[in-house]
Protein backbone atom coordinates (compact mmCIF):
# COMPACT_ATOMS: atom_id res chain seq x y z
CA UNK A 1 0.00 0.00 0.00
CA UNK A 2 1.55 3.55 -1.01
CA UNK A 3 1.99 6.12 1.98
CA UNK A 4 -0.56 8.53 2.19
CA UNK A 5 0.85 11.92 3.11
CA UNK A 6 -1.95 11.65 6.09
CA UNK A 7 0.54 8.91 7.47
CA UNK A 8 3.41 11.89 7.88
CA UNK A 9 2.11 13.57 10.79
CA UNK A 10 0.40 10.31 12.48
CA UNK A 11 3.87 8.48 11.97
CA UNK A 12 5.60 11.77 13.90
CA UNK A 13 3.19 11.87 16.93
CA UNK A 14 3.70 7.79 17.31
CA UNK A 15 7.18 8.43 17.36
CA UNK A 16 7.00 11.37 19.91
CA UNK A 17 4.76 8.96 21.67
CA UNK A 18 7.04 6.18 21.67
CA UNK A 19 9.88 8.62 22.64
CA UNK A 20 7.83 9.68 25.84
CA UNK A 21 7.39 5.68 26.85
CA UNK A 22 11.42 5.09 26.25
CA UNK A 23 12.48 7.70 27.95
CA UNK A 24 11.84 11.21 30.69
CA UNK A 25 14.99 13.21 29.03
CA UNK A 26 13.55 15.89 27.41
CA UNK A 27 16.86 16.36 25.44
CA UNK A 28 17.13 12.99 24.17
CA UNK A 29 13.48 12.88 23.27
CA UNK A 30 14.16 16.17 21.00
CA UNK A 31 16.90 14.16 19.46
CA UNK A 32 14.67 11.21 18.82
CA UNK A 33 12.48 13.99 17.26
CA UNK A 34 15.25 15.48 14.54
CA UNK A 35 16.69 12.23 14.03
CA UNK A 36 12.71 11.29 12.90
CA UNK A 37 12.25 13.95 10.84
CA UNK A 38 15.02 13.25 9.04
CA UNK A 39 13.89 9.79 8.08
CA UNK A 40 10.53 11.11 7.41
CA UNK A 41 11.79 13.43 5.30
CA UNK A 42 13.61 10.42 3.08
CA UNK A 43 9.44 8.83 3.05
CA UNK A 44 9.38 8.97 -0.92
CA UNK A 45 12.19 5.95 -0.98
CA UNK A 46 10.25 3.91 1.49
CA UNK A 47 7.11 1.84 -0.01
CA UNK A 48 4.64 1.41 2.88
CA UNK A 49 4.18 2.98 6.47
CA UNK A 50 5.23 0.34 8.52
CA UNK A 51 8.44 0.59 6.77
CA UNK A 52 8.90 3.98 7.80
CA UNK A 53 7.32 3.05 11.63
CA UNK A 54 9.87 0.40 11.68
CA UNK A 55 13.11 2.74 10.77
CA UNK A 56 11.81 5.35 13.34
CA UNK A 57 11.25 2.57 16.01
CA UNK A 58 14.90 1.44 15.51
CA UNK A 59 16.52 4.77 15.93
CA UNK A 60 14.63 5.05 19.35
CA UNK A 61 16.21 2.22 20.69
CA UNK A 62 19.24 3.13 19.57
CA UNK A 63 18.98 6.49 21.00
CA UNK A 64 17.49 5.07 24.25
CA UNK A 65 18.93 2.35 24.57
CA UNK A 66 15.43 0.60 25.43
CA UNK A 67 14.61 -2.42 23.38
CA UNK A 68 10.92 -2.55 23.92
CA UNK A 69 9.21 0.97 25.01
CA UNK A 70 5.77 -0.22 25.15
CA UNK A 71 6.35 -2.90 27.39
CA UNK A 72 4.22 -2.01 30.44
CA UNK A 73 1.43 -0.67 27.69
CA UNK A 74 1.58 -4.18 26.04
CA UNK A 75 1.87 -6.22 30.10
CA UNK A 76 -1.69 -3.81 30.97
CA UNK A 77 -3.17 -4.63 27.67
CA UNK A 78 -3.04 -8.14 28.19
CA UNK A 79 -4.10 -8.03 31.68
CA UNK A 80 -7.10 -5.83 30.77
CA UNK A 81 -7.96 -8.36 27.90
CA UNK A 82 -7.26 -11.58 30.27
CA UNK A 83 -9.90 -9.50 32.74
CA UNK A 84 -12.35 -9.50 29.95
CA UNK A 85 -11.62 -13.26 28.67
CA UNK A 86 -15.09 -14.43 30.32
CA UNK A 87 -17.25 -11.50 28.85
CA UNK A 88 -15.65 -11.99 25.36
CA UNK A 89 -16.12 -15.94 25.55
CA UNK A 90 -20.02 -15.24 26.48
CA UNK A 91 -20.66 -13.50 23.38
CA UNK A 92 -18.37 -15.65 21.21
CA UNK A 93 -20.62 -18.72 22.41
CA UNK A 94 -23.82 -17.28 22.76
CA UNK A 95 -25.30 -18.26 19.15
CA UNK A 96 -23.08 -21.57 20.03
CA UNK A 97 -19.57 -21.98 18.71
CA UNK A 98 -19.37 -20.03 15.52
CA UNK A 99 -17.38 -18.90 12.57
CA UNK A 100 -19.08 -15.73 12.10
CA UNK A 101 -18.80 -14.75 16.35
CA UNK A 102 -15.28 -16.30 16.72
CA UNK A 103 -14.45 -13.85 13.36
CA UNK A 104 -15.90 -11.08 15.07
CA UNK A 105 -14.53 -11.26 18.15
CA UNK A 106 -10.60 -11.40 16.72
CA UNK A 107 -11.63 -8.74 15.10
CA UNK A 108 -12.59 -6.60 17.43
CA UNK A 109 -9.81 -7.43 19.65
CA UNK A 110 -8.24 -4.57 17.02
CA UNK A 111 -9.47 -2.42 19.32
CA UNK A 112 -7.33 -3.26 22.30
CA UNK A 113 -4.89 -0.54 22.06
CA UNK A 114 -4.48 2.87 23.82
CA UNK A 115 -7.42 4.35 21.58
CA UNK A 116 -9.95 1.76 24.00
CA UNK A 117 -8.48 2.94 27.48
CA UNK A 118 -9.20 7.01 26.71
CA UNK A 119 -12.84 6.73 27.73
CA UNK A 120 -14.29 4.94 31.04
CA UNK A 121 -16.79 1.93 31.17
CA UNK A 122 -13.98 -0.11 29.18
CA UNK A 123 -17.06 -3.32 29.69
CA UNK A 124 -19.74 -1.58 28.04
CA UNK A 125 -17.77 -0.55 25.02
CA UNK A 126 -16.39 -3.06 24.43
CA UNK A 127 -19.73 -4.79 24.06
CA UNK A 128 -20.91 -2.17 21.63
CA UNK A 129 -17.85 -3.21 19.89
CA UNK A 130 -18.32 -6.82 20.14
CA UNK A 131 -21.96 -6.30 18.48
CA UNK A 132 -21.14 -3.84 15.62
CA UNK A 133 -21.47 -6.16 12.31
CA UNK A 134 -18.72 -6.75 9.65
CA UNK A 135 -19.66 -3.21 7.35
CA UNK A 136 -17.78 -6.18 4.53
CA UNK A 137 -17.68 -9.58 5.46
CA UNK A 138 -16.15 -12.92 2.99
CA UNK A 139 -17.05 -15.38 5.40
CA UNK A 140 -19.27 -17.53 3.56
CA UNK A 141 -16.61 -17.01 0.93
CA UNK A 142 -13.84 -18.49 3.81
CA UNK A 143 -15.96 -20.66 5.39
CA UNK A 144 -16.29 -22.72 1.44
CA UNK A 145 -12.29 -22.21 1.32
CA UNK A 146 -12.10 -23.94 5.28
CA UNK A 147 -13.68 -27.65 3.64
CA UNK A 148 -10.47 -27.71 1.38
CA UNK A 149 -7.69 -25.87 3.74
CA UNK A 150 -5.38 -27.99 6.08
CA UNK A 151 -3.09 -25.29 7.44
CA UNK A 152 -4.09 -22.43 8.39
CA UNK A 153 -1.65 -19.01 8.82
CA UNK A 154 -2.92 -16.10 11.33
CA UNK A 155 -0.93 -13.24 10.76
CA UNK A 156 -0.94 -11.36 14.37
CA UNK A 157 -1.30 -7.41 15.03
CA UNK A 158 -1.41 -6.22 19.00
CA UNK A 159 -0.51 -7.61 21.94
CA UNK A 160 -3.75 -7.41 23.76
CA UNK A 161 -6.04 -8.39 20.68
CA UNK A 162 -4.02 -11.95 21.31
CA UNK A 163 -6.59 -12.70 23.76
CA UNK A 164 -9.43 -12.23 21.19
CA UNK A 165 -7.39 -14.21 18.59
CA UNK A 166 -7.55 -16.99 20.81
CA UNK A 167 -11.60 -17.29 20.42
CA UNK A 168 -10.52 -17.83 16.56
CA UNK A 169 -7.22 -19.75 16.78
CA UNK A 170 -9.09 -22.28 19.51
CA UNK A 171 -12.70 -23.15 16.79
CA UNK A 172 -9.92 -23.60 13.80
CA UNK A 173 -7.36 -25.70 15.35
CA UNK A 174 -10.28 -27.96 16.32
CA UNK A 175 -10.48 -28.84 12.57
CA UNK A 176 -7.46 -27.73 11.00
CA UNK A 177 -3.39 -26.94 11.57
CA UNK A 178 -3.15 -23.49 13.09
CA UNK A 179 -0.32 -21.24 12.81
CA UNK A 180 0.16 -18.21 14.57
CA UNK A 181 2.76 -15.68 13.80
CA UNK A 182 4.16 -12.56 15.54
CA UNK A 183 6.79 -9.96 15.02
CA UNK A 184 9.99 -10.78 15.07
CA UNK A 185 11.30 -8.08 17.55
CA UNK A 186 9.34 -5.73 19.90
CA UNK A 187 7.85 -2.88 17.83
CA UNK A 188 5.69 -0.70 19.11
CA UNK A 189 2.42 -2.30 20.72
CA UNK A 190 2.48 -5.03 18.42
CA UNK A 191 2.25 -8.89 19.94
CA UNK A 192 6.27 -10.58 19.95
CA UNK A 193 6.87 -14.60 21.12
CA UNK A 194 6.34 -13.48 24.90
CA UNK A 195 3.24 -11.09 24.89
CA UNK A 196 1.42 -14.09 22.63
CA UNK A 197 2.58 -16.81 25.57
CA UNK A 198 1.23 -14.71 28.16
CA UNK A 199 -1.92 -13.71 26.79
CA UNK A 200 -1.97 -17.70 26.61
CA UNK A 201 -1.77 -18.30 22.67
CA UNK A 202 -1.60 -21.98 22.71
CA UNK A 203 -1.59 -25.18 23.25
CA UNK A 204 -2.94 -26.98 19.85
CA UNK A 205 -1.68 -23.63 18.24
CA UNK A 206 2.01 -23.34 16.61
CA UNK A 207 3.70 -20.16 17.37
CA UNK A 208 6.33 -18.79 14.62
CA UNK A 209 7.93 -15.37 14.24
CA UNK A 210 7.45 -13.29 10.71
CA UNK A 211 11.00 -12.54 11.59
CA UNK A 212 10.44 -9.00 11.03
CA UNK A 213 10.59 -5.44 13.49
CA UNK A 214 7.92 -3.63 11.67
CA UNK A 215 4.32 -2.84 12.73
CA UNK A 216 3.29 -4.79 9.84
CA UNK A 217 4.02 -8.04 7.90
CA UNK A 218 6.44 -6.12 5.42
CA UNK A 219 7.42 -9.63 3.38
CA UNK A 220 10.62 -8.51 1.89
CA UNK A 221 12.18 -8.05 5.54
CA UNK A 222 10.65 -11.66 7.04
CA UNK A 223 12.58 -14.41 7.64
CA UNK A 224 12.94 -17.16 4.90
CA UNK A 225 10.69 -19.64 7.25
CA UNK A 226 8.44 -17.23 7.24
CA UNK A 227 8.02 -16.71 3.50
CA UNK A 228 8.21 -20.02 3.04
CA UNK A 229 4.81 -20.76 5.42
CA UNK A 230 3.12 -17.44 3.84
CA UNK A 231 3.66 -19.34 0.30
CA UNK A 232 2.79 -22.82 1.47
CA UNK A 233 -0.24 -22.08 4.16
CA UNK A 234 -3.85 -23.33 3.01
CA UNK A 235 -5.46 -20.49 3.88
CA UNK A 236 -4.20 -16.86 5.24
CA UNK A 237 -5.67 -14.33 8.07
CA UNK A 238 -3.99 -11.01 8.39
CA UNK A 239 -4.73 -8.54 11.40
CA UNK A 240 -5.48 -4.71 11.70
CA UNK A 241 -4.17 -2.21 9.60
CA UNK A 242 -0.25 -2.10 10.09
CA UNK A 243 -0.56 -5.91 8.21
CA UNK A 244 -3.24 -4.81 5.62
CA UNK A 245 -0.49 -1.89 4.73
CA UNK A 246 2.03 -3.89 4.47
CA UNK A 247 0.16 -6.92 2.32
CA UNK A 248 -2.50 -5.22 0.89
CA UNK A 249 -0.96 -6.32 -2.79
CA UNK A 250 -0.15 -9.61 -2.10
CA UNK A 251 1.45 -12.29 -4.10
CA UNK A 252 -1.06 -14.98 -2.59
CA UNK A 253 -5.07 -14.56 -1.80
CA UNK A 254 -5.17 -13.26 1.66
CA UNK A 255 -8.06 -12.79 4.24
CA UNK A 256 -7.76 -9.23 5.94
CA UNK A 257 -9.71 -9.15 9.63
CA UNK A 258 -9.70 -5.25 10.72
CA UNK A 259 -11.27 -2.36 12.28
CA UNK A 260 -10.51 0.48 9.88
CA UNK A 261 -9.17 2.99 12.26
CA UNK A 262 -8.04 5.50 10.29
CA UNK A 263 -10.15 7.36 7.55
CA UNK A 264 -7.47 6.24 5.17
CA UNK A 265 -7.60 3.00 5.51
CA UNK A 266 -11.53 3.46 5.93
CA UNK A 267 -11.21 5.06 2.48
CA UNK A 268 -8.95 2.44 0.82
CA UNK A 269 -11.55 -0.30 2.20
CA UNK A 270 -14.47 2.08 0.77
CA UNK A 271 -16.28 1.47 4.00
CA UNK A 272 -17.31 3.78 6.76
CA UNK A 273 -14.22 5.01 9.50
CA UNK A 274 -14.35 2.30 12.60
CA UNK A 275 -16.22 0.07 10.40
CA UNK A 276 -15.42 -4.07 10.77
CA UNK A 277 -13.87 -5.49 7.44
CA UNK A 278 -13.27 -9.45 6.80
CA UNK A 279 -12.12 -8.93 3.33
CA UNK A 280 -10.74 -11.36 0.57
CA UNK A 281 -7.80 -9.75 -1.41
CA UNK A 282 -7.34 -12.39 -3.91
CA UNK A 283 -3.20 -13.11 -4.97
CA UNK A 284 -1.26 -11.53 -7.91
CA UNK A 285 0.34 -15.33 -8.59
CA UNK A 286 -2.40 -17.11 -9.60
CA UNK A 287 -2.49 -20.91 -8.83
CA UNK B 1 6.96 30.12 24.80
CA UNK B 2 9.52 27.13 23.75
CA UNK B 3 8.89 25.36 21.20
CA UNK B 4 7.05 21.86 22.50
CA UNK B 5 7.58 18.86 20.73
CA UNK B 6 4.05 18.26 20.87
CA UNK B 7 3.97 21.12 18.40
CA UNK B 8 5.63 19.27 15.73
CA UNK B 9 3.26 16.73 14.24
CA UNK B 10 0.50 18.95 14.86
CA UNK B 11 2.51 21.57 12.31
CA UNK B 12 3.39 18.93 10.06
CA UNK B 13 -0.89 18.33 10.21
CA UNK B 14 -1.71 22.43 9.59
CA UNK B 15 0.82 21.76 6.74
CA UNK B 16 -1.40 18.83 5.02
CA UNK B 17 -4.41 20.85 5.53
CA UNK B 18 -3.41 24.05 3.86
CA UNK B 19 -1.31 22.26 1.06
CA UNK B 20 -4.86 20.50 0.45
CA UNK B 21 -6.53 23.77 0.58
CA UNK B 22 -3.80 25.65 -2.25
CA UNK B 23 -3.81 22.57 -4.52
CA UNK B 24 -5.09 19.20 -5.68
CA UNK B 25 -2.45 18.49 -7.38
CA UNK B 26 -0.70 15.23 -5.57
CA UNK B 27 2.77 15.46 -6.90
CA UNK B 28 2.51 19.44 -5.24
CA UNK B 29 1.28 18.38 -2.07
CA UNK B 30 3.95 15.53 -1.73
CA UNK B 31 7.07 17.91 -2.42
CA UNK B 32 4.96 20.78 0.39
CA UNK B 33 5.12 18.00 2.61
CA UNK B 34 9.23 17.00 1.77
CA UNK B 35 9.67 21.14 2.40
CA UNK B 36 7.72 21.18 5.52
CA UNK B 37 10.03 18.17 6.79
CA UNK B 38 13.25 20.31 6.25
CA UNK B 39 12.13 23.26 7.41
CA UNK B 40 10.18 21.89 10.65
CA UNK B 41 13.84 19.74 11.27
CA UNK B 42 15.42 22.18 11.94
CA UNK B 43 12.90 23.03 14.46
CA UNK B 44 15.52 24.13 17.57
CA UNK B 45 16.61 26.91 15.54
CA UNK B 46 13.15 28.95 16.51
CA UNK B 47 12.10 30.68 18.89
CA UNK B 48 8.23 29.74 18.70
CA UNK B 49 5.83 27.56 16.99
CA UNK B 50 4.02 30.63 15.04
CA UNK B 51 7.80 31.25 13.38
CA UNK B 52 7.98 28.33 11.86
CA UNK B 53 4.29 28.08 10.95
CA UNK B 54 5.11 31.44 9.00
CA UNK B 55 7.83 29.84 7.21
CA UNK B 56 6.49 26.79 5.95
CA UNK B 57 3.31 28.97 4.98
CA UNK B 58 5.27 31.08 2.92
CA UNK B 59 7.01 27.88 1.29
CA UNK B 60 3.25 26.54 0.06
CA UNK B 61 2.78 30.25 -1.24
CA UNK B 62 5.79 29.94 -3.01
CA UNK B 63 5.23 26.59 -4.26
CA UNK B 64 2.00 26.85 -5.63
CA UNK B 65 1.50 30.84 -6.15
CA UNK B 66 -1.81 30.55 -4.10
CA UNK B 67 -1.52 33.23 -1.83
CA UNK B 68 -4.26 32.91 0.29
CA UNK B 69 -5.35 29.12 0.72
CA UNK B 70 -7.60 29.71 3.82
CA UNK B 71 -9.73 32.27 1.49
CA UNK B 72 -12.54 30.06 1.30
CA UNK B 73 -12.69 28.57 4.92
CA UNK B 74 -12.12 32.57 6.28
CA UNK B 75 -15.02 33.48 4.09
CA UNK B 76 -17.24 30.73 5.47
CA UNK B 77 -16.18 31.15 8.91
CA UNK B 78 -17.33 34.88 8.47
CA UNK B 79 -20.54 33.89 7.07
CA UNK B 80 -21.57 31.76 9.74
CA UNK B 81 -20.01 33.81 12.68
CA UNK B 82 -22.64 36.72 11.14
CA UNK B 83 -25.04 34.57 10.94
CA UNK B 84 -25.31 33.73 14.27
CA UNK B 85 -24.67 37.50 15.52
CA UNK B 86 -28.01 38.02 16.56
CA UNK B 87 -27.82 34.23 18.90
CA UNK B 88 -24.23 35.93 20.10
CA UNK B 89 -25.85 39.99 20.40
CA UNK B 90 -28.72 38.15 23.08
CA UNK B 91 -26.30 36.29 24.98
CA UNK B 92 -23.98 39.19 25.14
CA UNK B 93 -27.02 41.65 26.53
CA UNK B 94 -28.73 39.17 28.32
CA UNK B 95 -26.80 41.21 31.46
CA UNK B 96 -26.82 44.62 30.35
CA UNK B 97 -24.19 45.71 28.69
CA UNK B 98 -21.39 44.18 30.63
CA UNK B 99 -17.26 44.08 30.48
CA UNK B 100 -17.64 40.35 31.43
CA UNK B 101 -20.27 39.11 28.84
CA UNK B 102 -18.06 41.69 26.33
CA UNK B 103 -15.09 39.64 27.30
CA UNK B 104 -16.77 36.04 27.18
CA UNK B 105 -18.08 36.88 23.98
CA UNK B 106 -14.97 37.77 22.68
CA UNK B 107 -13.12 34.75 24.00
CA UNK B 108 -15.68 32.50 22.89
CA UNK B 109 -14.99 33.78 19.09
CA UNK B 110 -11.60 31.32 19.20
CA UNK B 111 -13.85 28.49 18.63
CA UNK B 112 -14.82 30.31 14.95
CA UNK B 113 -12.94 27.62 12.98
CA UNK B 114 -12.92 24.34 11.69
CA UNK B 115 -13.62 22.86 15.06
CA UNK B 116 -16.90 23.82 15.36
CA UNK B 117 -17.88 22.47 12.01
CA UNK B 118 -16.75 19.20 12.21
CA UNK B 119 -20.48 18.22 14.30
CA UNK B 120 -23.79 19.06 13.59
CA UNK B 121 -26.45 21.76 15.75
CA UNK B 122 -24.28 24.88 15.76
CA UNK B 123 -26.25 26.81 17.85
CA UNK B 124 -26.31 24.63 20.62
CA UNK B 125 -22.48 24.25 20.57
CA UNK B 126 -22.15 27.64 20.66
CA UNK B 127 -24.60 28.43 23.35
CA UNK B 128 -22.84 25.83 25.43
CA UNK B 129 -19.71 28.00 24.81
CA UNK B 130 -20.56 30.89 25.34
CA UNK B 131 -22.09 29.99 28.75
CA UNK B 132 -19.00 27.83 29.69
CA UNK B 133 -17.34 30.04 32.53
CA UNK B 134 -13.97 31.21 32.82
CA UNK B 135 -11.85 29.27 34.33
CA UNK B 136 -8.91 31.55 35.02
CA UNK B 137 -10.48 35.44 34.77
CA UNK B 138 -8.61 38.75 35.59
CA UNK B 139 -11.52 40.71 34.50
CA UNK B 140 -11.98 42.69 37.67
CA UNK B 141 -7.98 43.87 37.72
CA UNK B 142 -8.86 44.57 33.70
CA UNK B 143 -11.73 46.56 35.27
CA UNK B 144 -9.69 48.59 37.47
CA UNK B 145 -6.87 49.11 34.89
CA UNK B 146 -9.84 50.63 32.61
CA UNK B 147 -10.20 53.31 34.59
CA UNK B 148 -6.44 54.62 34.24
CA UNK B 149 -6.17 54.08 30.18
CA UNK B 150 -7.31 55.82 27.28
CA UNK B 151 -5.85 53.57 24.36
CA UNK B 152 -6.31 50.04 23.89
CA UNK B 153 -4.96 47.83 21.76
CA UNK B 154 -6.37 44.63 20.91
CA UNK B 155 -4.69 41.90 18.85
CA UNK B 156 -7.02 39.87 16.45
CA UNK B 157 -6.66 35.94 15.88
CA UNK B 158 -8.58 33.94 13.28
CA UNK B 159 -11.56 35.44 10.50
CA UNK B 160 -14.34 34.31 12.04
CA UNK B 161 -13.61 35.39 15.56
CA UNK B 162 -13.68 38.93 14.40
CA UNK B 163 -17.58 39.29 14.51
CA UNK B 164 -17.52 38.07 18.31
CA UNK B 165 -14.85 40.75 19.12
CA UNK B 166 -16.77 43.24 17.37
CA UNK B 167 -19.09 43.01 20.90
CA UNK B 168 -16.04 43.82 23.03
CA UNK B 169 -14.36 46.71 20.54
CA UNK B 170 -18.25 47.79 20.44
CA UNK B 171 -18.33 47.88 24.28
CA UNK B 172 -14.65 49.62 24.78
CA UNK B 173 -15.23 52.16 22.35
CA UNK B 174 -17.62 53.94 23.96
CA UNK B 175 -15.50 54.85 26.81
CA UNK B 176 -11.76 54.55 24.79
CA UNK B 177 -9.80 54.29 21.80
CA UNK B 178 -9.73 51.40 20.66
CA UNK B 179 -6.98 50.00 18.02
CA UNK B 180 -7.67 46.44 16.35
CA UNK B 181 -4.64 44.92 15.01
CA UNK B 182 -4.75 42.30 12.30
CA UNK B 183 -2.03 39.79 10.59
CA UNK B 184 0.34 41.67 7.86
CA UNK B 185 -0.82 38.85 5.25
CA UNK B 186 -2.53 35.98 4.84
CA UNK B 187 -1.90 33.33 7.18
CA UNK B 188 -3.75 30.25 7.84
CA UNK B 189 -7.74 31.26 8.85
CA UNK B 190 -6.16 34.29 10.65
CA UNK B 191 -7.95 37.96 10.24
CA UNK B 192 -6.30 40.03 7.40
CA UNK B 193 -7.60 44.14 6.92
CA UNK B 194 -10.59 42.72 4.36
CA UNK B 195 -11.36 39.94 6.73
CA UNK B 196 -11.87 42.16 9.72
CA UNK B 197 -13.78 44.64 7.39
CA UNK B 198 -15.58 41.79 5.67
CA UNK B 199 -16.84 41.35 9.28
CA UNK B 200 -17.92 44.25 10.05
CA UNK B 201 -15.20 45.61 12.22
CA UNK B 202 -15.14 49.35 12.80
CA UNK B 203 -16.96 52.21 12.58
CA UNK B 204 -15.52 53.63 15.93
CA UNK B 205 -12.40 50.98 15.93
CA UNK B 206 -9.05 51.76 14.13
CA UNK B 207 -7.70 48.53 12.23
CA UNK B 208 -4.29 48.33 11.69
CA UNK B 209 -2.06 45.64 10.62
CA UNK B 210 0.68 43.92 12.70
CA UNK B 211 2.95 43.84 9.82
CA UNK B 212 3.23 40.16 10.57
CA UNK B 213 2.37 36.84 8.42
CA UNK B 214 2.91 34.91 11.20
CA UNK B 215 -0.03 33.35 12.93
CA UNK B 216 0.98 34.85 16.20
CA UNK B 217 2.05 38.41 16.53
CA UNK B 218 5.78 37.94 16.87
CA UNK B 219 7.08 41.02 17.98
CA UNK B 220 10.81 40.79 15.93
CA UNK B 221 8.62 40.50 12.75
CA UNK B 222 6.27 42.84 13.41
CA UNK B 223 6.41 46.81 11.52
CA UNK B 224 7.73 49.99 13.64
CA UNK B 225 3.87 50.82 13.79
CA UNK B 226 2.87 48.22 15.20
CA UNK B 227 5.72 47.64 17.58
CA UNK B 228 5.47 51.55 19.23
CA UNK B 229 1.67 50.93 19.18
CA UNK B 230 2.54 47.85 21.03
CA UNK B 231 4.55 50.18 23.51
CA UNK B 232 2.21 53.02 23.79
CA UNK B 233 -0.67 51.18 24.14
CA UNK B 234 -2.37 52.01 28.03
CA UNK B 235 -3.74 48.50 27.73
CA UNK B 236 -2.94 45.60 25.42
CA UNK B 237 -5.80 42.36 24.87
CA UNK B 238 -4.13 39.54 23.02
CA UNK B 239 -6.53 36.91 21.63
CA UNK B 240 -6.01 33.30 21.12
CA UNK B 241 -3.15 30.18 21.50
CA UNK B 242 -1.53 31.59 18.00
CA UNK B 243 -0.61 35.09 19.78
CA UNK B 244 0.07 33.74 23.36
CA UNK B 245 2.91 31.32 21.99
CA UNK B 246 3.79 34.32 20.54
CA UNK B 247 3.58 36.85 23.41
CA UNK B 248 3.99 34.71 26.52
CA UNK B 249 6.74 36.50 27.68
CA UNK B 250 6.25 40.12 27.21
CA UNK B 251 7.83 42.99 27.55
CA UNK B 252 5.19 45.14 28.73
CA UNK B 253 1.64 43.52 30.67
CA UNK B 254 -0.62 41.82 28.30
CA UNK B 255 -4.05 40.37 28.89
CA UNK B 256 -4.47 36.67 27.28
CA UNK B 257 -8.02 36.05 26.12
CA UNK B 258 -8.38 32.65 24.65
CA UNK B 259 -9.75 29.29 24.94
CA UNK B 260 -6.84 26.30 25.79
CA UNK B 261 -7.32 24.51 22.69
CA UNK B 262 -4.86 22.21 23.28
CA UNK B 263 -2.83 20.35 25.30
CA UNK B 264 0.41 21.92 25.90
CA UNK B 265 -1.47 25.35 26.01
CA UNK B 266 -3.92 24.04 28.64
CA UNK B 267 -0.76 22.86 30.74
CA UNK B 268 1.16 26.04 30.42
CA UNK B 269 -1.52 28.13 31.90
CA UNK B 270 -2.50 25.59 34.35
CA UNK B 271 -6.19 24.95 33.21
CA UNK B 272 -8.12 22.32 31.74
CA UNK B 273 -8.18 21.80 28.25
CA UNK B 274 -10.77 23.38 26.49
CA UNK B 275 -10.85 26.10 29.55
CA UNK B 276 -11.53 29.75 29.05
CA UNK B 277 -8.85 31.66 30.31
CA UNK B 278 -8.46 35.90 30.14
CA UNK B 279 -5.03 36.33 32.28
CA UNK B 280 -2.81 39.07 32.90
CA UNK B 281 1.11 38.30 32.19
CA UNK B 282 3.39 41.21 33.73
CA UNK B 283 5.60 42.34 31.40
CA UNK B 284 9.17 42.28 31.60
CA UNK B 285 10.12 45.86 31.45
CA UNK B 286 8.62 47.37 34.36
CA UNK B 287 7.20 51.30 33.56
Amino acid sequence: MEIFLDCLPCMMRQALEAAKMATDDEVLQSEIMERTLAILSKFKRFDTAPEISGVIQESIRELTGVQDPYAAVKARDIEEALRLEPLIRTYAQETGDSLPRALKTAATGNVMDAALYSGYDLENRLMQELKRPFEITDQELFAGNLKQAKKILVIADNAGEVVFDRILTEYLSKTHQVIYAVRGRPILNDATLVDALRAGMGPGVELISTGVATPGAVMALASEEFQALFRSADLVISKGQGNYEALSSPERDVYFLLKAKCQRIATALGVGLGAYVFKKVEGSRRE
